[in-house]
């Protein structure tokens, strides 16, 4: 057998405890498929002596994660601690500057510092691999990187936090309200304690960043993702919405359209007969539209440390065969920042839904705002009164400009007949 | 800019074609991708004079496909003339034999030759490879061989046919019989004149034992596979599937277990939860099962011009940048012949349906012979008279060993109120 590839690994939580569990249980394959075999050489974490039911004895033990970056005999370096800053940061900057490969489950710091990292790997010759930072055990950004590398890209999109699918799958599927499913997601261990980052779409917009990226060649754009998340959407949005034909789903999407970026995280009405109406629970999908593949999706476990460690082993086996390419698919240096997309062009039908009090004229005050904005209403339905005697108006507009929308609304933020914000929401379509 | 990554292509159908407008459509981004730029060099078809809409005055002609082996400046050779045996293969064989790299599209010619032509592969130092010839457009190859390689890998199934896939999912929209939906799909170009290979299962028998070798790493089996197609499927089967909860779809299923290998096609009862139940039309999909990655699933369009040269091209480029590692994922002398498993200890539910002569006693001895080999029904409707009068009994069994489904069909099989061969189909379940 030829000389083993070696590894430092930083962060030994659920997922690199997983790693090392599957190193060891699929060794002799790994090594076939490899060439070589894997070997964990040193690790750091902030206990050395909490239990982790896996034997560490065999690994160098650095107190400084940091540190690893100069493990002598490594080839390889894997940050699995988190944070787009601090020790990850610096230890992804000195593992490459010291011509060390790296593998990361980070999307926050993909998302933030991918395009310094990029060069840094490149400049290095060596890779930057992070198939775990987006959609956890499916091997998307291979699939992007790789499998649709003929093609130009020209739209990505998919369901990309488990934890908002979660909640929007069992809300539809008991009639439940949100703050009531969140408890729930929260007690199951399938939401955090602090769910901002999740329901709120942050973890959705960095990954969506990085598959925007890798999918048109531009250069990564965080801050350019517009992001909303789903604590306002309500089980009679939900019902309203199947009764339409549709189901809610958080989408992140971007579009290179005239050489500008469109990225937006944002709950969607998708079309029942999308493949994306049929992802329930936990499960993350992603869908690239190449112009000669055609659609392809990937679906699978978007989280959990058995998938997300089957992601980063993945990435060494490249690594160890001998990877070469882009770590972005194309070199850092032909990624031009492209023009943000005004989304206020964009053009589509919508949902949107207010609650208002329940006294008469406000229907005709909201249909005249819309009227006066040029939005066309294509259906709607006044239902159910809530606890407090409110009323629900919900409607699906013709297709709109979007800053058309967005002045109607504006008209009626005004109003002392409408209580809180109104609740958009896009219908997912070809040209979306 | 590097030197250009030559290629010789043989089979200018449409298929070639699209490589050809694919290479000049996309050459500036591929040519980063690939690291450097993809030229054909020389292509080999049966007629000169064609027009197919593509400029070929670059590009060397051969008349004898099997001359492009030969051709001194090509890195790679494309085989895309089909066929098993005859001049393809001669032309696997030569290319690799010359120490060229080969890609292919053709299923039937892997699914026969692949062991010998993926030895012949690696003792050159080349690659064989074939993303194109399983699921057409979709990267399942390299999700199998490169994504999921991690892990252990112990069931993958799906559906592997277009055609069968669009009959079905029509049948079922519309309520047809399979005649009348094979007549339109071969009006319409879905189904070919001569419609045997598609829809008695031969062509998904083909791409299950590609992804089996694949996925298990054991020597590839096509004689293995169990065959059956779809046209005993009747549109009542498709109702009383749907009265259940279930679709019905052609499926390729193959698991590894206890070392033995089970392969086969069929269709099978696929539950409404599950995600290939909403696969439609000619989509294609695979699910594959990993230790570690848990149920991934890959899905896109299964044919067509445009979706293969996009595979095709994707292994352009991965050749082009160096790719390394083995055809099948797992070095050719290391996949051992695995015993083929013995279908009849399979267990599991079972759909039958008989069509009966409408008299007394038939679903007496039909019960009697379930009881007698051990068969338990858990649910038994007899529908509605056909056009000769016939009735329709349809059954789901309890968990029961195939070979005792066998034994009680074999008893019938004497019965003069029988018509016709009763028709079977699993139930899709977790345990397949």
């Amino acid at each position: 057998m030829t000389t083993p590839f070696r590894i430092a690994m930083a962060g030994l939580g659920t997922v690199g405890t997983g790693v090392i569990r599957l190193i060891n249980e699929n060794a002799a394959m790994i090594a076939d498929r490899a060439g070589r075999p894997l070997e964990i050489v040193a690790v750091s974490a902030r206990d050395r002596n909490r239990d982790r039911g896996v034997d560490l004895s065999d690994f160098a033990w650095c107190d400084d994660a940091r540190a690893l970056a100069g493990t002598p005999d490594a080839d390889c370096v894997i940050e699995l601690i988190g944070g787009s800053d601090g020790p990850a940061l610096e230890l992804a900057r000195d593992s490459l500057n010291a011509g060390k490969s790296f593998v990361t489950a980070n999307k926050a710091m993909i998302a933030h510092h991918g395009m310094e990292l990029a060069e840094l790997a490149e400049n290095a010759s060596v890779s930057l691999k992070y198939e775990a930072a987006v959609a956890g055990g499916i091997p998307v950004i291979k699939g992007l990187r790789e499998g649709a590398a003929a093609n130009r890209i020209d739209r990505v999109y998919g369901i990309l936090n488990g934890t908002c699918n979660y909640i929007l799958s069992t809300m539809e599927k008991h009639g439940s309200d949100f703050e009531e499913v969140l408890k729930k997601a929260q007690e199951l261990g399938y939401a955090e304690a602090d769910p901002g980052f999740d329901i709120d779409g942050v973890d959705a917009a960095h990954k969506l960043a990085i598959l925007a990226a890798l999918s048109f060649g531009k250069a990564l754009d965080f801050g350019g993702v517009e992001t909303a998340g789903i604590r306002s959407i309500m089980a009679a949005d939900i019902g309203q919405a199947k009764a339409l034909g549709y189901r809610i789903r958080l989408l992140g999407m971007a579009r290179l359209n005239d050489g500008k970026l469109f990225q937006r995280v944002n709950p969607y009405l998708v079309p029942e007969s999308h493949p994306l109406a049929h992802i329930d629970g936990s499960t993350n999908a992603v869908v690239a539209e190449g112009n000669f593949s055609g659609r392809l999706m990937f679906q699978g476990a978007g989280a959990g440390d058995g998938p997300t460690a089957s992601a980063v082993v993945a990435d060494l086996i490249d690594i160890a065969r001998g990877d070469s390419g882009s770590v972005f698919a194309m070199p850092v240096q032909t990624m031009a920042r492209a023009d943000r997309a005004e989304s206020g062009n964009r053009e589509g039908k919508s949902y949107i839904r207010f609650v208002v009090a329940d006294k008469p004229g406000v229907l005709a005050e909201i249909t005249a705002a819309m009227r006066d904005a040029s939005v066309s209403i294509e259906s709607l339905i006044q239902t159910q009164k809530t606890d407090d005697g409110s009323v629900l108006i919900s409607m699906v507009t013709h297709s709109s400009r979007e800053s058309d929308i967005g002045a109607s609304l504006a008209t009626l933020s005004s109003s002392s007949s409408i209580h809180g914000t109104p609740m958009v929401m896009h219908l997912l379509s070809e040209a979306d």
